[in-house]
């Protein structure tokens, strides 16, 4: 159902972490070719279980066995809260993005102590600081259920049918994970139904903060070079996973390459992208353009205006805004892109002749045309339902007031409903599946700041008046004659729940105590829940269930007319894409692949977001400039992806995933080959700035053991057109 | 040439004054008659000299006679910054809209004085305040002109057409005013080419405040209730021209209706429509809606987050760009409307069906086919060269970078330039009859506030760079390696153009003086001015020549398939609408066309912005609360029409434009007779206000007369429907 979700809540977790993947006006983005046969050379973010090895063979003479797989599933980390990341050693260190991380430094950080402006780095290991909200999961096994719920849904529709597979999802779940809260099973519904796949994780979440380095270098150049290459970015951040209070002893990792990657050379990528919509309707992808992604741009763009400004006010404002405002920027360039892709006239309408196509074959066929040729007329139905009752929905039930407390809240009056009901009947983000999770999130001890809260709640009281108007009776029942101000103010003085032992005792009280609670947010919480529920369950009804329902036939179609070998739309699962060490033409002219740690010093202007850190400049002298820093490669990725490790075919380490260029935003709805480029940190950086730069001798001893050479990372001279190439 | 620029300049003055009339996601939006045949009943923004006497005689048995026309034409007014307005007295007394004097009432204040948020009234004639930057126009003649202009640009092309038709305009108006500052001639492009004709005004500059009420009730309701109805607002403000330090002589004015307007009334309304798109080919209106129109959304969206926020650092900084505030808040409703229009598609497929049924028409007659055959692929061509060059364009030229200092700044540096060419030769905005209007608001002493230059300076660098990127050669050159926020600080430091006599000198001094200037904001607009005029001229040789051009054909197409008896686009030239007094169906029941003063107090709820002014609650026990408020009527306005007059057959004034409602806003591309609504405020509490609330006598005594009775406004009762209407 994530189609659904997308335009909503950009701001949701996993889509504030890097989204990737529009094009820029002008160049011409290739069909996701999925849509008419099979996928091209690169494209593709494949699931474990289906594999194209062959494919790679012919183009690279490189077949992964089933064990290289294996190995390079179980060294893969997901961060759950919308990130991937790796284990890199036998000591649970886990490597990811600075901007994975991004919260948790900002969590750990307090008004005189500012990590995110310094830099962490524990020298020893006590001085490992635990994340709040951080959970990391391995994922262990994949079971192909796809008949099983296909079965229980059986000629149900609406909110039969809803039920029916909410329910058996939520059993396999609990069954698989045995109330086991160390292990974390999820069904994924992969082709929009076409498969279904129990997926079942180790989960960790004692996971502490091991380096982080200063955001100026983590995000170089900052929003105006986000999504850009050339680049200059050490995104890299490390974890590490403690199990019983010790660091985890680890088997499955992946080695860090002693050879630097350099132009040409194969590449995978795995890690979990987030969501792309390269098999959705047309019908879908028109609501996603004139309603859906045109709200969350404008919404975005508001809050952008209004957190640049904010940021001023004093300098623990910056400070405690400074993470929102990122994820704002990011979302709001990504789906800026997104949404160019959708208004490209050409890519749009060939989306449309390929639909026309693939039913036109549905129709010459009696069987299919009586088994799936109604689907797209009862999905069209269902988005003209959805254009009607969107803006209530959004408001009511998809809204956090832009408050913490307010989530917390109503995840506790929620609480106090959905827990007390049999798993299966519950709302699925309160299954017991999930509940680790959330009770990880609930009862986190990270700061929450009064006047940011006031500041965002005000402003979303004030946009929830604009969307339903003054006179609409939800808006009048939560405002009453208050302005959008005073009522924030008086939410936020009205409120216990910054207090974790607060939670725990209404958690614990359940319906009575929360009912008889006077907390000023508790009882906003009470307050809306009813509205809000039955707009959800109005959209879940008439819109999601018959969108689900008849998805499932339009992926039957699908494999029937084009057959399997294909991947799925991005799912938050775990996937592997393989690929190459290439630039890409823009304007004309071809942007070389790997930049050098020098460019870095050539960009500095000493204004921000080109100033590098006074750690950089102390040590200029000391690294070695044409160490390769960032490069490009043609892997297929997006938002989720970020933290991915990009390793080379002996399984080793050779990049970090931080971002895609910029035509990669068109990704979600379609791979360029021609200039889609994932971009990476490169190995050797990551070295030469742990070691020359921030003396963080204990990771660099678990990234390539206590005895490694100091030359990995030294041996990249510049080629004669410029670009840095390594020698080997 | 407006097409242009409607998606680049929200903010320009005409567009920040009321924009009116696309519609609710939902409703059915009627296709502008025009583009199939005939308007329909209530449709059309007619000129003086092809007014429909026969229709509204056929519709509403009374036809204005040819003294009439010039009766009402002379009694109206331009206010030449944007809005609309009405000789009232033989005092030279205007009548206009709160919005259309917010700028000078803000100029008026200071940091202690706040006339927004108090009102002014001048008790005496002495207290009547000059406002610097307004200018109000009368129209005295209006001349066809077409052969001539049509004769100058035969078989040019590109720069040649564009160059010819500039100096025929130009040679034409100044042979009209002929040295006379107090004569105002200006050749207007009527139906895109298909006429043109020279509208010649009496021009008026000392112009003086002589009431405004206090904001909370000239905008009751703020941006919540903007652009709906049933509305309660006061948004009526009175001006005095005056003439050698003497109020104005006035023969021609409309005198005040002695019966209160009600429901069924006819209506006439006379004012200055500024744009409307309703001839625009499909490929034009696809730019607006994918490109222009979604660029000044999501720019406008992030400028009101801004100063949203700007307006919490202290009192004088929401005093200071509360009208700057207003302008983004009004322009993005309107601008929201008109997008949802565009993307309405069924709507716009009706646009679609239209265009091609006319050029079949066309193609079927040879002599047709000939002529105007190939118009409507070269406009296309030429808007697919403007969506290459748009950002360059709109980031340069199109910029002022959110200061007056600069504007300020390139007004004088390219005066220096072109005042010493020939007039024919100049810049538009530097011809000689537009020189009067450019020389008061630059020398103009209006405050100019350095904390909000900075801010938005600021503010306007960082887009800049967004828009370019950080590398492009423009970004460099104005940025440097200076971040947006010290470079806008040292710019406003390094001015003296606050100073009017530092600009005068410059002014006097022309080219030499400013090359030798020091000051940071000239130095500036001399950097950026070679690259600005150069996109400037790739615009208007490659985009806007060939659809001038070709615009010309296509409204010869449409004049001869589809005969003269027809209205054009607006142009911000006086236009007269006829209609009636009448409610509008919504989410399925009628809404009462009038509401009373009673009910503004009803919708108080003490806080901002339902919070009435002092002077009301004061008030209430006085006034008669049945007096008719606002009200609704089918006249055909949009954005312009700000402060018109709405008269009765006996060109008395029975109601002041302000507004028009939710489904108006799509007028600008079609009007729906349905729903589409002017809103204006009734005769009836414009003197109930000034009579009973604000003591206003003076004012009293200009409109009726001295003697006049103290009953008018004082006869309306309730229907039992809870409406409001007049008893007569």
């Amino acid at each position: 159902m994530g189609q659904f979700f997308s335009c909503f809540a950009p701001l949701e977790k996993w889509t504030a972490a890097k989204l990737t993947g529009a094009k820029r006006a002008g160049s011409v983005l290739l069909l996701p070719a999925l849509l008419s046969s099979v996928a091209l050379a690169e494209e593709g973010m494949w699931t474990f279980n289906n594999f194209p090895k062959e494919r790679v063979k012919r183009a690279y003479q490189f077949e992964p066995s089933d064990a290289w797989l294996d190995k390079v599933r179980l060294s893969s980390a997901r961060l759950a809260n919308g990130c991937s990341g790796s284990f890199v050693s036998s000591t649970g260190l886990v490597m990811t993005n600075h901007h994975c991380v991004n919260e948790c430094v900002e969590q750990l950080s307090s008004a005189g102590k500012d990590l995110i402006a310094k830099g962490f780095y524990a020298e020893k290991a006590r001085d490992e600081k635990k994340c709040p909200e951080i959970e990391v999961n391995r994922l262990l096994e994949i079971t192909d259920i796809t008949t099983v719920v296909q079965q229980a849904t059986k000629g149900l529709q609406g909110q039969a049918f809803n039920d029916a597979q909410k329910a058996s999802m939520a059993r396999m779940e609990q069954e698989c994970s045995a109330g086991n809260d160390k292990v974390r099973c999820e069904v994924v519904t992969l082709y929009h139904g076409g498969k279904y796949n129990l997926y079942k994780y180790q989960r960790y979440q004692d996971v502490r903060l091991v380096f982080a380095p200063e955001l100026a270098i983590a995000f170089f150049g900052g929003d105006p070079d986000n999504f850009n290459f050339p680049r200059y970015d050490l995104d890299s951040a490390f974890l590490r996973v403690y199990e019983n209070n010790e660091p985890l002893k680890n088997k499955h990792f992946f080695s860090w390459s002693k050879q630097n990657a350099k132009e040409g050379d194969l590449t995978f990528v795995t890690g979990h992208p987030g969501r792309t919509s390269r098999l959705l309707t047309t019908v879908e992808l028109e609501f996603d353009r004139d309603v859906g992604l045109l709200r969350s741009l404008l919404k975005l763009s508001e809050l952008r205006g209004f957190l640049t400004e904010f940021q001023k006010r004093s300098a623990e404002a910056k400070r405690i805004s400074a993470g929102h405002l990122f994820s704002v920027e990011n979302s709001l360039k990504a789906l800026k892109g997104r949404h160019q892709a959708l208004l490209d006239k050409k890519f749009f309408s060939q989306m449309v002749a390929n639909e026309q196509k693939l039913r036109a074959k549905v129709n010459a066929n009696p069987q299919w045309k009586k088994e799936f040729g109604g689907a797209w007329d009862e999905i069209a139905k269902a988005v003209a339902v959805q254009r009607d009752i969107f803006k209530e929905y959004a408001a009511t039930e998809r809204n956090t007031y832009g408050s913490k407390l307010f989530e917390i809240a109503r995840t506790i009056v929620r609480s106090g409903d959905e827990l007390s009901k049999p798993n299966e009947k519950r709302l699925r983000e309160f299954g017991e599946s999930r509940l680790p999770q959330l009770k990880q999130e609930l009862f986190s001890d990270a700061p929450i700041y009064d006047e940011f809260e006031v500041a965002l709640m005000a402003h979303a009281f004030t946009k929830l008046r604009e969307d339903l108007s003054p006179d609409h009776p939800f808006v009048k029942k939560v405002l009453g004659k208050n302005a959008p101000m005073d009522l924030a103010k008086n939410l936020v003085k009205g409120t216990q729940l910054k207090s974790v032992k607060a939670r725990e005792a209404l958690f614990k009280g359940g319906k009575d105590a929360i009912a008889k609670s006077s907390d000023a947010m508790i009882q906003l919480a009470l307050l809306v829940d009813a509205d809000s529920r039955s707009n959800r369950e109005r959209f879940e009804n008439e819109v999601e269930s018959v969108v689900k329902k008849n998805s499932e036939l339009v992926a039957k179609a699908k494999f029937a007319t084009e057959g399997t070998d294909t991947y799925p739309d991005a799912t938050f699962t775990l996937r592997i894409s393989y690929g190459k060490i290439q630039g890409f033409p823009d304007s004309g002219k071809m942007v070389p692949p790997l930049t050098t740690m020098g460019g870095a010093f050539a960009r500095h202007t000493g204004a921000d977001p080109f100033a590098l850190p006074p750690s950089w400049l102390k040590a200029e002298a000391k690294i070695n400039k044409e160490t390769p820093f960032n490069f490009v490669s043609t892997n297929d990725i997006i938002g989720g992806n970020s933290g991915s490790p990009v390793i080379n075919k002996n399984a080793e380490i050779i990049g970090l995933i931080f971002d895609g260029n910029i035509h990669s935003l068109g990704g979600a709805y379609g791979f360029d080959p021609t200039a889609n480029r994932a971009v990476s940190v490169h190995s050797a950086a990551i070295v030469e700035a742990l070691r020359n730069i921030y003396g963080a001798q204990r990771v660099v001893d678990d990234l390539l053991g206590a005895n490694a050479t100091g030359e990995i990372g030294r041996t990249m001279t510049h080629s004669e057109d410029g670009s840095a190439t390594s020698k080997q």
